[in-house]
Order: C-alpha cells, then structure tokens, then sequence
C-alpha cells in the first residue's frame, strides 16, 4: 500500500479543526434546543424518484446500489443532497405520530456530484431547522425562523470568534405581487432575471428583461427599481409605495416582510435587512425567502439559506407548509480553516498527562488518571516510562498543558510557565479555561 | 404524493427515540475524550479497491456513483462498511502530520448491503475507539482499550439504564501458540472450527477438526478443551497450564490475557472474563480479541468488539499496528428501543411553553421565552392565541411540563401537578430533573 491520496471534494478535517467543527456542531445544537427543536435524523439514501423534481433528476445526484447487484439492474437509490427533500418525506411517512406544528433540527452530511472547487464539496455538512404545521402555517413562523438561525449564528460569532453575519430577506408574493400590478404575465420568468442582478448589473437585467421575457422598457424599469431597493428598517415599504404599483399580493408580501424586518431589528439589531432582489433558485419556495452572507467574505456566497415552501410535502389529501433554513456548515468553516482564521486551543481533549516513574508503576498512574477523569478533567497516561524530561516533551508536541508526577498525592506541573505545586488528585482541577480545547479567532 | 413507506434495513427514529441516542452518542464521547481520545471524521467514501479484502469484494459492499456518469462507467468508490478501514487508510494519508500513538474516536454511519433482518441493519452508527502506533505499540494499550470501552458501557448502564455487559477476551498468540506446541500445522483453519462452538457444541467441533482439518483425535480433544476454559480471573492460567502443552507464544499471549484480567478485575470488576473460545472472524486481527455481550440480552450477539491489528495499515516502509473496540450503537440501541426499554423523559426538548394572551401579545411572550434561554431553559411560545385551556393541553400533548403565563414577572404552571406560582422569567429555573429530557428505562 502507498501513500493514499485524498479525494478532491471529499474533505476531511484534522484533528485539531474537528475540534472546531464540533464546538460549532454544539452550539448550533444548543441553540436550536433552547428554541424548542428537537432532532431527526434521517437515513442517508432515498428513492431516486423522491430525489426527481418534477419528473427531472438532477445531475448532481450520487447513485447507490450493492456492489453485486449484478450489471443489468437499475440503482434505485440514492444519496440525499440536501436535507429538506428529506424531512419533507419523514413528515409525510410519520404524520400520523408527529404533533404539529412540528419543530425539528438536522444536522447530517449530504452529497452532491459537482464539480469540487472552493466553496463546493462533494460531501458536506448542513444544519437545517424547519417548522411545519398541517394545513396551513401562521405567519410568525416566518419572523421566528431567521430569529433562531441568527441567535446560533450570533452565538458563533461572539463565543467562537465567526465573522458577524448579514441575512438578507424578500418576499416572493410581495416581488410577484409586484410584477402582477404591472400587469406582467410570467412573474417566475422576471424573478429568475432579477436574480442575476449582483453579477451582471441593472443595465444589462433590464436588457434581458424586455428581449427576453418580452415585458416593456417601463416595467423593465419597474422591476429593476424594485430590486434595489434593500433597507435595514420598515422604510422599504414606503420605497415600494413609491413605484405607485397596486396588488393584493403585494400587499401580503410587504406586510409579512415588515414584520420580519421590525421584530429582528429588535432582537438581533444590525444582522438582517430587507433586500427585494432576493430570489432564491429553487422552485418550492412560496413566500419568504432568506440568504446570509459572512460580513467581510461575502464573495463565498450565501452560509445559510432557506425560505417558506407552502406544498413541498402533500399525501394528495393533507398539504404540510413549512418555513426553514439551511446552515451550509462545511461551506463555513473550511474556508475559515483553511485560512487558519479558526483554531482551537490544543489539538487533543487532553488535559493532563500522567508520567510514570517506571512500567512497575503504570497501574498506579491508571488510578490517578480514574481520580482526574471523576470530576471531568480529560487525561491520559504517558505510553512509555521515558525520563522525565522525555515525557514532558511529549506532553509538549501534543499540546497538552499539564504533566502529573507521582501518586494521588502528587505534583501537577504546568509545562508553559514551568511551576510545579503539589497537588490532590481527588481535589486539584486545571483552571477552567484549560479544562477542554477552546476555539479562537486566528490569522 | 402517496404516503412513503419506510426502507426496510434503513432505521430512522422518532424524536423521542433519536433524544435516547443523542444521550447515549454523548456519554460515548464525554467518555472518550475524558480518556484522551481526539474525534476523527472520515469521509464516507473509499475507493473500491480500498474497501476491497486480498483482493477480494465483500459483496456487502454499496458502489457509489453520480447519476449522470454514463452507463459504460464503473463505479469506483463504495461507502465504508466499517470505521476500522477508513481509520486505517487516514492514518496512512496524514501520518507526517499526527502524533503517535494517536488516539482517536470516531462515530459515523456506516452501510452494508446485508439482509435486513432484527440486529442487522443496511445504514448503522458505529461508535470505534483506536490507539496506533508507527511501528511497535506498546502491550499496555491492549489493556487501556477494554477500560475505556468498559467504563463507557458502565456510564450508559448506570446513568441511564442500559443493561450491564460482560465482555469477553482472548488473544489468538495464546491459541495460536497452543495449536504450535500441539504441533498442529494449520491453526487458522482450528480457529474458524473453534469459532462454531457455541453453536454446535463441543462434539461437533471435534469431530470437523478431524474429518475438515485432518488433526487426530488427541489433538481435537486439547483444542476444545483450551477453549472451554473461561474464568473471571488469572486462573485461567493455571487451567492451560494444566492441559501440558508449551510453546514461546502460548507463552506471550497467557502473559498478555493476564494482564488484561488482572487490570479490568480492580477498574472494572464483574465486567470482563478470559474466554479461550473467542476468535473473531476478521482475518486482521493478530492478538487480544474482544466481545461483548448484554447480560440478559446474549442472543443478540456481540455489542462491541475488537482487537489488536499489527499490519492493518502500511506503506510499506512503516507499520501501524493498532488496538481498537467498535461498540455498535444502533444494534445496541434499536432492540432496546423497539422494546419500549429506554425511553425519554419527554419527545421535545421543550421545558416551558410561553402562553399568549392575544396575538398583539406575541412580540412580549418573545421576550419571556428570550429571557428564560439565556440561563438554558429551552422553550417556546405558542403557534396560537388559543383560551389557556387549549394552550395547556397544547402543552401536555408534547409533554411539555411548564407553561409560562403573562409577562417577565408572570406565572408559570407546573401542568402535571396543577400547581401555579409567580415567577420572574429572570430567576425562574425549573427543577434540575426538568430542565432536560431525560433517560430512564422503561418497560
């Protein structure tokens, strides 16, 4: 066997940054727990026609099928490549024994055969949080979603050291409200050219808008207009008054949004605005659309996204709306990573090495290690009765901040500073920051 | 869209369930890292050809591969069937940048495409505790291993009721040394007749050793007799002793048993025996073998085994022998919860239901439940302004002990026992034993 090489777009974290990834993990858990989510997990592979949209299977889906399945048999399974599809059908399988409006949080790997870049993997991570209710959805679910995604996000930023975070939110009934009160018949035509706004600018959206989908230069103008308009308070609704367009839709949409906008400027002031060129690619979103990007690295893109789906779950007799979001995590924290803008204090869980006198004293060092371990102090025992010097040295290489000599009643050294006390292992604790691996902002 | 029905070998839990696992999957890693064993994630793919055993393909194995690849392509990745292989090869790939001996957990899903039948799943968690070293690791580990995996089995027996276990220990350089100074010529092919005896008796055993494997009748006698020797403590030593057989490795390997013993008898007592019938199937395995079963539940077959494995990974210059147990939590845990044996103390990790008033009311219960997760109490606020009557039961239908009325100074109601106080949202904090779900077991 040689050297194995990795596999590009299959990323695997060192020891050190998987400590990052599960304080991350964690606090993203705790949040969505204190908010009443409680956690599924569903089974990795779904049939490949539960993966289809709309009769057409995306090309990015990985195929799985027993090695021995012999040649001429169709995989019917595959591997999810989002968490939403997912959920959408555990909530149609276990409808009959979940209690709605149901809360859940999913934290799993998902797939997607794309071609790896940065930013792009094959195999990531996502922290998805979602409520669904049978028949219809109240509204104030769309104002609680981005409060809770945000209060985790937050949390990221201020206890781990994450860039801060901007969410960005619209409306897709106040947007095709808007087109309808300009009398344009193909609303999600005109969406899908607003979104290319950010690459390609007003001028050439505008173009595309009047070859392409055949609206005139005046609505053009409309549409573009309205797209820019992004404000970190209510004031939007007056910007889109302004335009003088009239609907219904409309309407709903800017009252929905407003209330996004005021109660998250109450809670999480500064982390989100109202930006009306939001558009969100996928199909199912049917209301409030949200997409985030980490302040000062807003060219990665959108961490986390999501949106409200009235009817991506159906038995044909009930409908199950939903609202939720999607934190990309993998899509985070590589980059973070990989730039060394994350670290974590030490690379193992390792507090305190034990020395050893000698191998004739190896169980008595287990019986000191079992006393550290009770009251939650993480050790090891050293592998080999080196002098001492030796054994420190290793304690060094690895990070770990503190050798014990002796008995129970022994000496606990700290080896950066050097001082050496003595110490009970039935009592002496390290001081808390050294108690477990913390995160830090590096670079 | 129908109702979906579940893929058979493919489990998902309920809420309430997935709450026990979480539980468990936590002790499992508080217990790991406790002992200094840094956490590993490995992708979920490898190379076919890596998955592959001497050349040969475990027809277990599910191919991996992007749907729109073409027909005429070949599938040349598999998802892992087990932790050990994956580990193996990260070892190799990252050596230059670890630290041996290198101690690491990791808890993934693996696949096999296996009959699903009760106990055998085609998607399962494994939990796999490993310590490698470059070139020679040191015989103490071999004892290490069992107490680490011992003391996490203890953790989930009394903290939240699991069934103890007894684990089972050989070492094949004892067997294997027997069969030598028995002059037997081919002990592999004892060992896999040995391995049959708890299923077909000791009769039968001796009589495939002489008709399959061609040893007289003396020599079959020895072998079955060796390997029902089991005890509790280092007597077993005597007791092969006694059989009259000698060989250097017999030698080395009762040494090696001993030890282990004589260690888990005073860390772990009535947890580990020497049984001299234990093989393991895996043909990688070089030394001590573990098994475990639950006490009461042993025809379920082993919950965690292992051993030592010297050549598993190389690159050909440098060897990393390794010692490891992979506890198995989804078969551990599926029969116990199908059997309604653990439960949790509620589905939700809800503790307080914040009551609303009126709908104008909401953006004030918002605040109450805001307060109150800031010293960790999980709440929410209720989807409707329904009359309290309805809240309540709203409440008691997802297990939910408290319901929160009025503002910060409000009142919160304890809904099992009917008894409502006044509470600042503040302070307030219910009971330790309410503050999280809980496990107990059941039934």
């Amino acid at each position: 066997m040689s050297r194995p090489k990795p596999l590009s777009g299959f990323p695997e974290l060192s020891p050190e940054a998987r400590i990052v990834e599960q304080h991350v993990l964690d606090l993203l858990r705790e949040t969505f727990e204190l908010h009443g989510f409680g956690s599924v997990e569903t089974r990795s592979v779904e049939p490949l026609d539960r993966l289809a949209k709309q009769g057409e299977i995306d090309k990015e889906v990985y195929a799985v099928q027993r090695l021995h399945a012999g040649e001429d048999t169709r995989a019917e399974l595959g591997l999810h490549f989002d968490l939403t599809v997912p959920f959408a059908r555990y909530v149609l399988e276990n409808a009959h024994q979940l209690a709605f409006p149901f809360r859940r949080y999913q934290i799993q790997k998902v797939w997607r055969g794309e071609r790896p870049q940065e930013g792009r993997y094959r195999e990531f991570t996502q922290a998805d949080v979602d409520i669904v209710d049978a028949g219809t959805l109240a509204p104030h679910h769309d104002v609680e979603l981005p409060l809770v995604t945000l209060g985790a996000l937050e949390r990221l930023h201020v206890d781990l050291g994450l860039p801060p975070v901007l969410m960005r939110v619209n409306n897709r009934r106040l947007s095709q409200g808007f087109y309808l009160g300009l009398d344009i018949e193909d609303p999600p035509a005109v969406l899908r050219q607003v979104d290319k706004l950010d690459k390609i600018g007003p001028q050439r959206v505008r173009d595309l808008l009047v070859d392409e989908v055949g609206v005139s230069s005046a609505q053009a103008a409309s549409v573009v207009e309205l797209a820019q308009i992004s404000t970190a308070d209510e004031s939007f609704v007056d910007r889109v008054r302004a335009l003088g367009v009239r609907h219904d839709e409309l309407d709903a949409g800017l009252e929905l949004l407003a209330d996004v906008v005021r109660v998250a400027g109450r809670h999480v002031p500064g982390r989100l605005v109202a930006d009306l060129k939001i558009a969100r690619g996928l199909d199912y979103y049917t209301g409030t659309v949200y997409e985030t990007e980490l302040v000062g690295f807003e060219s990665w893109g959108s961490i986390s996204s999501g949106g409200r789906y009235e009817s991506l779950a159906t038995d044909g007799r009930t409908t199950y709306p939903g609202v939720g979001l999607s934190i990309g995590v993998t899509r985070l924290l590589a980059p973070l990573l990989g730039r060394g803008l994350l670290q974590a204090s030490r690379p193992v869980p390792t507090a305190v090495l034990v020395a050893l006198e000698s191998e004739e004293t190896r169980e008595e060092a287990v019986g000191v290690a079992e006393r550290l371990r009770r009251r939650g102090v993480a050790c090891e025992v050293a592998p080999k009765a080196d002098r001492f010097g030796k054994q420190i040295r290793y304690a060094d290489r690895r990070g770990i901040p503190f050798v014990w000599f002796g008995g129970i009643r022994g000496e606990v050294k700290d080896i950066r500073s050097g001082e050496q006390l003595p110490a009970d292992a039935g009592r002496w604790l390290p001081p808390e920051e050294d108690l477990r691996p913390r995160v830090t902002a590096g670079g």
